[in-house]
């Protein structure tokens, strides 16, 4: 049995998605900014995958700027709030602990230019209330950003509610739905969104491919300075193949996202309920408000490099949280935001399904896991230690 | 007949580097950071990938950053370099007036930073001489970026020489070889070379990929903050498929590349003689220190963009110079540079070759090109002027 449970670390290309960049590596490769027909006729297919991105996520298509993918979006959003804020002497920045480093490591750079970065507390279960955001919000505040659902443990954030009082307040809010879209639904206008980050191979499209979408008028700062791309915001030859992927990819997701949400989230819940028998467990991130195929467990006394590796020889492929961090010994910082023991929140496990998983697979992982952990427990003195009331129990 | 004469702009990717990308999509499609077995396999071709790529350049594998493509390698690059010099108040850049605007734009916004820049001058084939750079050399210089071959004439620079020279004095000399990887020697080390630009479609490998890359010691900035990736250097999960493709095209490029260039240059040498016939006609570039595929020529009385469109519906996919600035209607910056006049440098053809064009492609052009810009000249009232004595002509 091979079951890939990784899907918020990357995902499987779709057919359809390999087979809309197909054509752009060998036949239609022009450079758009090139005038003759070849150029051309890519140009025109730009134009129309930037329509059909923006109208999954409500959105004008001059909206959409292109980037290499979520990390790059994020910084980019980010620093141009930044530019703009310090022009009229605001420099104080609301996010939250639980960002991607992406988000996290761009507002510390920011720090060191003179800006004050305060990062709201999380909820116990992950999520950020509009309310400690409207608290927080000062006169000198230029931006907020707050992702729109967790990478580790899935959790949904308020982005309307929060977006809302951004938009009353005059402050540009940034969501890094990198993990959300393509997953849950987004209305950029609606939601009073400024900016917002998106990944295509989080959501079965290209690896090396993402969009910033920014609301008309905000003036953003070249990150990449070069040709006149991206209405002269991003230098570099548009990557087109991997742009008419992301485009294929988006659209299939938004296409088939109520089934899948209801089909993955049921086979989500099947494994929670499963996992959650497990002794000394704890289930990280809020119960409803979660991405329909996210599971994030603690398990206490177990060591979560290990418990990877064992799954790993039993065939399932899964992370203890972000795989940007995965290798680094440090705990998940979204764990310990969430006031997780340091013990306990190395012991993470964070499976992430797509529609491709099938309910046998989950049936293996119900038998598999506990088995795995068990077995870990078994072989550690810690464990044994705690059973003889050595050592107390934190779960 | 089609004919595509415009690989300096972007070029058709090669079937061993889309058999190279494919099995990334949808096989083996781990992020490289997950510790499962699919996350490092990815890993462990990533790690042979950045070895093959160094292999061709005659660098260590440790010194080969993954980037987006030519222009974000050039960004980082230059601001990196700043960084260090502003850290000792060195201050001073010496770059050239006919760089791409992926340099000239970043080291425009290094201006406004406070440091100087200063452009040499090209001398009329369009080459920097060493000499040049050591006497514009001063005490407070901390980088000399140089292109390693021109975009629009393909005039090759002494990159060696310039290399040398810098290490002497012990600041730092950046390339951008966005035109030459794949398509000239190079050699990182025995060129004295700090930092590199390269793009994979600039050589019959895949868009939105390319690598900076950068002696060992040398400390770059991060454009892209995030994850762990690029050894901290460059946050967002590795673009595994067009690092593959890349690494596949690079290899074929150089195993290839003396027969290739023996045949191109050929090639490119009759398109020359046969397009130097044409009355009020000059060559920009050097005649010898030229890239193979690249022939470009101003033609007195013509108007780029008519000509272009002209030599389209004739099959003929051509480029007035550098696709990032088609469009603008300016005359190129780099012909500027070579003292032609705004009138002449607006009536510029570039054509550039790869080892596709078959030798009845450039007898296709030998007969065209003429035919076209005759027919183009014949319907203009300003060169029945010229013709008359009413205006005079520059060539």
């Amino acid at each position: 049995m091979f079951i890939y449970a990784d899907n918020a670390s990357t995902t499987k290309m779709s057919p359809s998605a390999i087979e809309a960049m197909l054509p752009y590596f060998d036949r239609s490769y022009g450079n758009p900014s090139s005038l003759h027909n070849l150029g051309q006729e890519a140009m025109e297919d730009l134009v129309k995958a930037r329509e059909r991105i923006a109208q999954c996520l409500g959105c004008h298509s001059k909206e959409v700027y292109f980037t290499s993918g979520g990390s790059e979006s994020d910084n980019q959003a980010i620093i141009s709030a930044a530019r703009i804020g310090s022009k009229c002497n605001k420099r104080h920045i609301i996010s939250a602990v639980f960002e991607h480093h992406a988000v996290l490591n761009t507002l510390n750079k920011l720090k060191l230019d003179g800006f004050e970065i305060e990062l709201l507390p999380v909820g116990e279960t992950g999520r950020i209330s509009p309310q400690q955001v409207e608290d927080a919000i000062r006169q000198d505040t230029c931006l907020v950003t707050i992702m729109y659902a967790n990478n580790e443990i899935g959790s949904i954030q308020p982005v309307g509610d929060i977006g809302r009082i951004c938009r009353e307040k005059s402050i540009f809010f940034h969501t890094d739905a990198v993990q959300a879209a393509g997953h849950i639904p987004i209305d950029f206008n609606k939601q009073y969104i400024d900016m917002l980050s998106l990944s295509a191979h989080k959501f079965h499209g290209p690896k090396g491919i993402g969009a910033l979408i920014v609301k008309q008028g905000i003036p953003l700062v070249n990150l990449i300075e070069g040709g006149a791309q991206e209405r002269g915001r991003r230098g570099g030859t548009e990557n087109v193949p991997a742009i008419m992927g992301m485009a294929a990819a988006l659209e299939e997701s938004c296409k088939h996202m109520k089934e899948n949400s209801w089909k993955i989230s049921e086979k989500r819940d099947r494994l929670i309920e499963a996992l959650a028998q497990i002794p000394h467990s704890v289930l990280n991130g809020d119960r409803f408000e979660r991405l329909p195929g996210n599971i994030n467990f603690c398990f206490e006394g177990i060591e979560g490099e290990s418990l990877l590796l064992l799954l790993d020889a039993k065939g399932i492929c899964a992370s203890s949280g972000s795989a940007c961090a995965s290798g680094a010994l440090d705990p998940s910082h979204v764990l310990l935001a969430l006031g997780r023991q340091q013990e306990i929140a190395q012991g993470a496990l964070r499976l992430s399904l797509s529609a491709d998983n099938t309910i046998e697979e989950i049936e293996y992982m119900v038998k598999t896991i506990p088995q795995v952990i068990n077995d870990l427990r078994s072989r550690s003195s810690r464990w044994e230690d705690k059973m003889s009331g050595k050592v107390p129990f934190y779960l």
